[in-house]
């Protein structure tokens, strides 16, 4: 008797998200956008093929994660800069809880000296915690999904 | 006299963590998880082809992110479950992020009455935030990615 499964893009904001975020490439854009990185130039640095980059950086502006912007520097010709919107700064957390999950669980290879951590302007670290409305950090062992039908 | 850039998947935790959880079906299935299912036939609900869930059960026991048991019902041959390891669960703040993110960018289709949300087993709500080390929440827009040079 069970009802056919809708698709899971539509049943899960996971999915929903994934739809957007889980493509090869978009997260690692988007964590080079957190870096202060804005142009094409930059954003090759992270290995990306360029036939690849410039669809990628489109599909991010299409998703409404980055917006482009002109820019131009002394006797050059115009050329497109990609800044970060509402909806792709919202983004950070995601990136902060794979941060978290890659360092603890998949440790960089041996000379690999890059890392990532999240902090405020000024240096200070910061992480995630799952807090409650009075603001009371809540150990995440305490915490589950819970599903919802409105 | 750039360097040859290092494979994505070794210089970011980020990829290092998707080369795992970016899977198509690996993070829902994750979220079944947390939602108490543990069968083969519990995992079949969310729409994943039956010869695809195996693979990726058991990609998931593989990766560590599941552990396979045996259950016997009555009268019944022996069958496995999947429960989530210690690293199964640190991938819930992942999972909140995605929740998150998907539910304010990514609003349910029309029609559909399904959501979810983080809440501690008595059903409290409770939400992802960024702390220091005072456990003092820290406003998102102030907290950006730091690359490290260790």
């Amino acid at each position: 008797m069970n009802a056919t499964p809708l698709p899971a893009d539509q049943l899960c904001p996971i999915a929903r998200s994934l739809a957007v975020l889980g493509q090869k490439w978009n997260l690692l854009l988007l964590r080079e956008a957190f870096l202060g990185r804005s142009k094409f130039t930059e954003f090759q640095r992270i290995g990306v093929p360029t036939a690849t980059l410039g669809a990628r950086l489109e599909a991010l502006v299409d998703a409404g994660l980055l917006e482009r912007h002109t820019y131009q520097e002394d006797g050059e010709r115009p050329r497109d800069e990609y800044l970060l919107t509402d909806a792709g700064r919202d983004v950070l957390p995601i990136l902060a809880a794979l941060i978290e999950w890659g360092e603890t669980h998949r440790p960089r290879p041996a000379g690999d000296r890059v890392s990532y951590a999240m902090a405020t302007p000024d240096g200070r670290p910061v992480r995630l915690e799952f807090v409650d409305d009075s603001r009371a950090v809540i150990d995440g062992g305490a915490v589950t999904v819970a599903r919802l039908r409105r």
